[in-house]
């Protein structure tokens, strides 16, 4: 076996490792996004070491230097990595070993890749966790502020996508609002159980060695390390769970998207995209296409397929480590990549939105939303909830055959449906009535939205 | 239309439903698992229904009996449910109806279905998380009392299916206590979710009448209610949330069946199941298959299926309310079923298991699994890792060659790979040595392990 | 170990089953739905046993009348089946043996379980899948009865939800005809994996009893027998690619679906779902909600999840059987009922729809649908394609500035874009004109898509 | 708007498109694997519009050559791509126009982006299916070849990881070449639908030019075009199809890796693999793992998860084109890579085991693996099955407890338990004989599996 075709650990191999094999198993083109983190962790690896007597100051000194060094080189794009390189860990400790030698050899001393990889991947995620969830909050803030900047706008809410009741606009973006407070919930959950140190594991059984876990953790900013060796090198439930964090998330979005793509129709006008915010065909010259709430909403299966991806390596996996958590970082990656761009992008959209208020107003102000009203008018009058709702029904038939609306009624009519309708009914047929007498709390009164607000703005949640 | 064939919300329909669609539509063949949950809220609705003078006293006493009799026959089996029911919901106010006559027509006053539905969703799921949690916990328990039973025993760790070192057969099962003690974390967050009272946001806005919510949520044990009636009526998160968080703790299962079924082989014999829980062939007589541990793993593919079709279900679905919300329950249904099912079966199979240990042992000691205590004891001699991971490997090498256990080896032969090499060095290549000499905060060593077991039985986890 | 607790393969176990574990595997409560194709193999393999001399004659007689009267009596609702009975198979065997002695335990010769379900599952599936192709068939019928119905109603194109051009509506109806095609291929393909004889593979390896499968393949109608005993034994496959099959199928009802509901606003109102297709909401009067639709689209995620649930299940299962494979039949069983529920419905459904033909016409009239056409026009005269599109969009804005049609423009105003327009411009602007001039194959001119409907007639597919 | 940030489309536009949605919606930094595909697609287009005199002749040569030589570049890597390029599509004819002029804009003439992409993506998928096709049939002839090499070979075959009966390995491996047989056709059949030619179909109407479909279709090999245009350029199933196919192919790769990890454990030591085929521990010298199987198993999740993100992403997609769309093709490329990286490594991997041929018999002759022998003997003897199964059972309970194996009884033992036992019972005992009395059709005994052998090699399938 030529000395290049060597791998750190091929001592006990005679044939050197396939090249079909070295590519096909390979994960340095991927997982050198690490890189970073690996070099953090093994800062904190090696100044344990020295400081528990395990390596010598010296060889402490020259591998912090040359860890540093390879950083900057890396970052620089000069050190570029090869199949053969097999993974980021690797590809790492053999540039130091190549840069300062014997010393080299000592980094990996009382850990292992599988402990490694997990600090590696906890470390990023946890950065990423925390751009996440800052990007979350900026959205909720961009809905609030929205919702303040719609203060007044009422429009038809919809049930099966049959109007309902009217709605405040801010109501709704509100909704939205609370569902990502759920997710952001969710992500600081997951990042508690992201947040735990795993080094020292070993490659399942711990150390000989008298190694300080306690203290790398605190180097590294840990609050918590591991509690079983085992466990440590072969869990992946921090993964999936941040990726089914992000399978709510994006259909959240997706809900919104698609009703923004409903409401920017010919048929609903409700809003408008900004021309930045649209995109052209390159056949019919009068297109304008909300493709970014488009791609949003379509990106959601690709998340969702993530978390297929990785619930299905786990299952059945023998203990402990296997090389199939290999395949956990893609999915991983690419949930991180299109989480953050959806949640970008989406903020951006929502400024770049014109909702057209009368064209709203309009609609609410048809289809008998307000229907419900004159049910809770009557019952308010004695009228048992399911009789009131029955007249009101036969109420709406007849106006549909007389092809009027119900405000178009006198008070006759009314009364030959039933005797208890006064005069008072017709107030309860306007739209800023139907939304301000849902009184409720959580309901879209204009009075509870802007105390919402207020709460929101205060950090009352 | 035949008044038989009228539906409650008829009032301005002309046309009757047709069968085909009652019974497309229907859900009261499985919704009606949910009826003691619907009454339960239908009683403390009314109740406050009663106290804001939104209907009477009297009406109030007749519902509740009402109520408290239709439970009864449900519950016997005297209530029997139809498609042309619709759903539970509408089946028990219709019976009610039929029995205590026009004050029935008074209970769904301030409320919808979409409030309603929801609120019986969550009381079912508290209370089945609840049951849930205390079977984790039970498995919990049995983890641990099992740990203690073997307490002693020691088998080969696997990574990749290759023995890697030796382990305590407790820190193997406290590896799976860790992770189902994640996952109780995981179902207790979730439970903060379903437990917050979604009644009153009525079919999407609230209502205009001057309900009580906060004290229906007091009556029903709910710490809160939701915030915005239009993602109230809309929201199924919980319920995706919990089906992943079960998807999770199946995985944990199908992991260890996955153990068991292999060490139950012939080839491994490191475990054998009682004859009550195996069955045989219907043509092989000599047949004992291990089939509860495989229709647990089997059943981990039917969560994360029911996981699939929920979230597939939501993505991108206009608010608020849809019929397709309708799909949420069997997927929950069965979730929580094939989980308790599971739950119960596994701990039981956990006292039903005969672990070899001799077997075990035998295994653990030979694979050269103690080989990187060789390399650690190089390391400690001053041999950096890298060198002394060399070494080792071409030690293992030349075993394999001479079909020679590694203490098989004399001192010089052992000195011909490296001078450090001592006397001491024979000491590292026993099981036991290995075992406990990996002390590191989270390794193998029987003190480590037993420390633990004993922290656990304590709550000091 | 009591005769009642015996299992008909207990013949080397001491201990009885425990009872959690006999309701944990049994199956029965499901697979009884096998019944029917159990004593249909049953019957033929009987015969062949007979024929072949391995069983005397008159214990085939025996068998063959005994098992008739089971079916009678399971058909009546005489036989009940019970968790220990284990599974439909067992129940079946085990109630021959009750009726007619030892004869009865003559049946399974020369086969396993194993086997066995494979056959019933085979029969089973190969009988749904005529069904369900007849079922497609017929959809497909409707969607063209329906495209001859609507022969002369046009409604705007859209991509992106945007108006693109004006298209037949029978061109779109046809487009989901070609999709169902498609869906009736697969599921034909499939049905020529179904339909292959399993029978004799036995346990996993064949017997050494001189069976003839071909002989029992005749007499059950199945023109190929398995080669290849251990896939035999171990191959879903089909059960996995009908699922899919079914996934598709759903897929394409989800987006007829979701377009019907849309279409069903009150701001497109291009179409009237009739009263029998619709349900009210309990609490608002005026709502007629598209159930039907909503509940198809919702189901998509239903069968998506078996799909998932089976892809797991078989997930690196090692040969040959496995219990895990138990877990095929609810996914199964519940997509074949899924299934045929919404073709079933589906069908009704496009009967009960009214197109408001006048709207589509107007909506499609608006919006500069005809753009392209416009800038086809111009590519006839000679312009470059791209200068055209881009003069034609620049004078949509123009026409947007001045809030016209384009119909409203001179032809100066024409002219000032581009001096090629001629007085023939006009004819380009009209949507009848623009649906026929599409003429190139598969495109939406009425001459085109009537002679696909008069090919479709007259079976020229 | 600067020049520079102009569309090909933005003819109506009035504002630039933001640069994050030029990079949001981009998609030429993936779809550019299209190149190739895009540029046949366009010269045949470009053929037949000259040909029908919709450009003129010496446009046509302008534009080829343009292309030709934008090919080259591409090819070269002289041609780089960027964000605001949106496409592949667009990138080229952005490329077109900059070197040959207006003669570029008639490029797109008759043909929309909708179609063309359509058409890139069918040429894409017909050309790698023609190569996995390919890639099959070769792992196939691995198979079979291995078979060949192991002709004699026999090992234990496992129902539910139990040792069932002896079997060939032969046998167990064409096994495997029935599943890719079934694997081949259903690609094959995928094939036929993605082998349909769309182009025309414009935006989704058709064209009012005359183009000839048919033309196109023959210069680039296609046997039929598309049949709707609302179909054809809405249309994902053939991906989709693609995408399960491969799923099937990567289950049934993923069991047979599975089987193989657990025979190269220490316990069962069925199988060795070669260094070149292993990879070692960063920490433990003495390992050697299968980490090709292992990855290739983990790949498993990624090609489901594919698969669930097409299915996702179509799932309630309104007609016709939505940008939804545009997340089809990394799903599929992945899909490419992954399964065709599978199937290379896995024929290499089949000529690299070692199989541990008298281990394998060994196993094979314990564990009363030829008990169902014993039973047909009783069977072939006059004894009912079911009895007999009993019978045996019994024995082999007695031989547990003794702890014999079934040839250590002697004939009297034998009568004790069935007076039917004469001395030939002893034959039936032996693996050999066992395997090669398996003479059903589609069964083990090598007479069979030879001819099977004989039968692929000559193609009589």
């Amino acid at each position: 076996m030529s000395e290049k075709k060597k791998k750190p650990w091929s001592g006990r191999f005679r044939g050197a490792t396939d090249t079909l094999v070295e590519e096909f198993t390979a994960s340095v083109h991927f997982d050198k996004r690490l890189y970073r983190y690996d070099i953090e962790g093994s800062l904190a690896h090696v100044r344990m070491l020295a400081r528990q007597k395990i390596i010598a100051k010296k060889d402490e000194k020259l591998i912090v230097s040359g860890l540093k060094e390879i950083l900057k080189d890396i970052e620089k794009g000069y050190l570029v990595f090869r199949p053969e390189d097999e993974d980021i860990h690797m590809a790492i400790e053999k540039a130091l070993i190549e840069r300062i030698g014997e010393a080299g050899g000592k980094l990996h001393t009382g850990r292992s890749r599988n402990d490694q990889v997990s600090l590696d991947v906890r470390l990023y995620l946890r950065d990423e966790l925390r751009q996440i969830g800052e990007m979350v909050a900026h959205v909720k803030t961009a809905l609030a502020g929205l919702a303040g900047a719609e203060e007044k706008t009422i429009l038809p809410g919809y049930t099966h996508m049959q109007k309902a009741q009217p709605v405040l606009l801010p109501h709704y973006l509100l909704a939205y609002w609370e569902m990502l407070d759920r997710d952001e919930q969710r992500l600081g959950e997951c990042h508690e159980r992201v947040n735990v140190m795993p080094l020292g594991s070993a490659a399942l059984a711990g150390t000989s060695l008298p190694i300080d876990r306690e203290y790398t953790a605190r180097l590294l900013g840990f609050p918590r390390v591991s509690r079983n060796s085992m466990d440590a090198v072969s869990d992946r439930d921090f993964i999936a769970e941040f990726v089914f964090a992000a399978s709510l998330l994006m259909m959240h979005l997706s809900r919104f998207c698609e009703d923004l793509i409903i409401w920017s129709t010919d048929e609903f006008r409700f809003v408008e995209f900004s021309d930045a915010f649209t995109t052209g065909s390159s056949i019919m010259p009068q297109k304008k296409n909300p493709d970014v709430a488009e791609l949003i909403r379509g990106k959601t299966g690709r998340v969702y397929g993530n978390l297929v991806a990785l619930l299905t390596m786990m299952k059945s996996l023998p203990m402990t480590y296997n090389r199939d958590l290999q395949e956990d970082k893609e999915p991983l990656f690419d949930t991180v990549d299109t989480l953050k761009g959806c949640l970008r992008i989406f903020r951006e959209m929502l400024g770049n939105l014109k909702f057209n208020r009368d064209r709203m107003w309009e609609s609410a102000s048809t289809g008998f939303s307000t229907a419900t009203d004159v049910v809770e008018y009557l019952v308010r009058k004695g009228v048992p909830f399911r009789e009131a709702h029955a007249v009101v029904g036969r109420l709406v038939l007849h106006c549909i055959d007389k092809d009027k609306d119900m405000d178009d009624l006198t008070l006759e009519e009314f009364r030959k449906f039933h005797r208890r309708f006064g005069k008072d009914v017709y107030t309860c047929l306007g739209v800023e009535h139907a939304v301000n007498s849902k009184r409720s709390p959580g309901g879209t009164a204009r009075e509870l939205v802007l105390k919402r607000l207020k709460d929101i703005a205060e950090g009352k949640i």
